[in-house]
């Protein structure tokens, strides 16, 4: 086991019971808050209102920041920082693209620095508070401390990680997921599932406490699924599906197992810079491919994926057990299904290559070896 | 899934490097500190003198308070609290007991109050920052809002919680554990495997995902305990131990599992403060008690624990595989090995009894009822 540092000060109200968010802000000493938000979904569902209601009802100021995308862009986070004013605190309300957004907002606002500076490489000097209440499970988003954005000039996604980033409080209420589309279970699942399994299989130890946690989480992840999938309103389902993506990327599963990367994910945000396709959809067409090139270079560790998660005997028919079961629960394993042209590789892999230095957790693979993943994946 | 709320904001250092505690407390505003540590071990491997070397070299003044005893004690507490005078810190160096009752001085000298006061059920108004550097691991002390503590003249061992007492930074140092006694590793496997296994079985649900967390610790704690009774310097399986001991008490097993109780820890208080044994050392003759008992009404959790852990058909095998397992690593399995007459059985319940009320987790047992527990302990 290798040494760590662990440090998660997130404070987790978790539980279908209505949160009065206003108090909170009031009780933290908050008169003025950014409200940031997606498109329309939290106004069709009503929750909008609801946390306007109980806004007020504190005497919390708010001014408005919606419109944040399913792959949050630089150019809306920009215009964030501008309407910060003299907000003390962001109040994310959403998915992982909304709070990602909103660190960003928050990091560039208290630190007078352009958002883009910050995933590239600059550290933050301060962050304003951050309060989040998830409407949807699966980047763990809400108990960490990194950010996604893509710069849609240059057709980079990066990230950047901060202390200062990590939410001050965050609601997760496995109920407000059950007015969403389908698919977006699916892509949520992947997520999770591919969060778990970047360090499960990259990790340079792999001590037997992590393996059985991380192998915990994928398996509790595909039940959970299947259960939403069957029954929607299965609330237990939905909770502990709730819990897996926040376990699934909150530091736990890393510890004490040195450097690890996210190659796939580092895949899978060019194509999502590029395609703008969702990003667990992206991810499960890419998982799969890199599963098949990966194996080969190391079997004890995909060997003991299949049997201890598919009860399968080689490595191999894990991988595609794996990928039965993406398809299975509506997710594309081709590119053709996600609507990307077999002809594009080369310039997705010169896109990867040429922002691979620019990523925290660097796995540098020569131009060949991204052609000959992403090959895997038609 | 029961809703619940999550906070641990304990910055963990984790590892065998040498970290200079000195420069940690300076750079968080601290010049001087009170020292906490228990007997005559830190002075004899040398740790005393490198932490007092670490404190000079960064200009930090502290007073000392050793002679923390296994069970600390309230009148030992009571003294810590009149050497605080000016430090705004405490450090406390050894295990779960010194931790506590550093934890104890840190809330009884900021909030002004009787140390007893707060473990018969006084929230505490503020805490000195507490730092700690853990020699042993077994409570879980370090990652924890916990403390626990013996009234000597009463004989009570009561506990409290409160977020102001959780460690400001832990230093988690597997190998310094090295040096100490063969049976402290046993009493530690059997503290760490109980506090999983108290919420493993009373907890109102049993999502399973935590049914599978729980029980990655438990067959964790065993593996990485065998590993060090055949090498005492496998320091992977001390780093193994000491993460399973951190998480099998820092709030992470019991999320979303309702209400739940600790009555292995209530039987068990009543014999260390009746008899000063070694925490561990109790909890190994009471819990395969307890269990003997609890089966019978509860064979869905008992069987899957058997089968789980020790690949057993039956609750009762898995209950006997778990005895002879503590008897194989030389913990007591019976109250005569742990010099206790069975004789006293009645005045040991009554002790339980006459304290249970005060117990933040209550286990409501008849008198009858703990008497056939004892009874199971012969």
């Amino acid at each position: 086991m290798k040494e760590f540092n662990y440090y998660n000060p997130v404070r987790t109200i978790f539980g279908s019971k209505q949160v009065q968010i206003g108090n909170i802000l009031k009780a933290d000493g908050h008169s003025k808050v950014l409200l940031v938000y997606g498109r329309s979904s939290i106004k069709k569902t009503g929750l909008y209102d609801e946390i306007c209601e109980s806004l007020k009802s504190a005497d919390i100021e708010f001014t408005e920041h919606g419109g944040v995308s399913s792959n949050p862009l630089l150019s809306h986070a920009r215009e964030g920082v501008l309407k910060v004013e003299d907000a003390t605190a962001i109040l994310a309300v959403g998915g992982g693209s909304v709070i990602d957004e909103s660190k960003a907002i928050a990091a560039a606002a208290a630190s007078k620095c352009d958002v883009w500076e910050l995933y590239e490489g600059k550290n933050p000097a301060d962050a304003l508070e951050l309060y989040t209440i998830l409407t949807i499970s699966a980047t763990g988003s809400e108990m960490n401390a990194g950010s996604v954005l893509t710069n849609e000039k240059t057709q980079e996604k990066l990230s950047f990680h901060s202390h200062l980033i990590y939410p001050k409080v965050s609601i997760v209420n496995p109920a407000l997921a059950l007015t969403l589309d389908f698919k977006y279970i699916a892509y949520s699942a992947v997520d999770i599932i591919a969060h778990v399994l970047e360090v499960y299989f990259t990790a340079e130890e792999h001590p037997k406490i992590q393996n059985r946690f991380c192998e915990n989480i994928v398996k509790s992840a595909i039940s959970a699924t299947e259960k939403i999938l069957e029954n929607p309103n299965d609330i237990n389902a939905r909770s502990e599906f709730a819990l897996c993506a926040t376990w699934a990327l909150n530091g736990l599963t890393s510890l004490g197992v040195g450097n690890y990367s996210f190659p796939n994910h580092m895949i899978e945000h060019s194509l999502s810079a590029i395609y703008n396709v969702p990003h667990g959809a992206g991810l499960a067409v890419v998982l799969p491919a890199w599963l098949k090139w990966f194996y080969k270079t190391e079997r004890k560790q995909t060997k003991r994926f299949a049997k201890k998660i598919f009860k399968k005997n080689s490595a191999y028919e894990g991988i595609l057990a794996l990928e039965v079961w993406f398809a299975k629960i509506g997710a594309p394993v081709t590119l053709k299904e996600l609507g990307v042209s077999g002809k594009d590789i080369g310039m997705i892999a010169e896109n990867i290559d040429s922002v691979s230095d620019k990523w925290e957790l660097k796995h540098e693979y020569p131009l060949k070896t991204l052609k000959k993943i992403l090959k895997l994946m038609k």
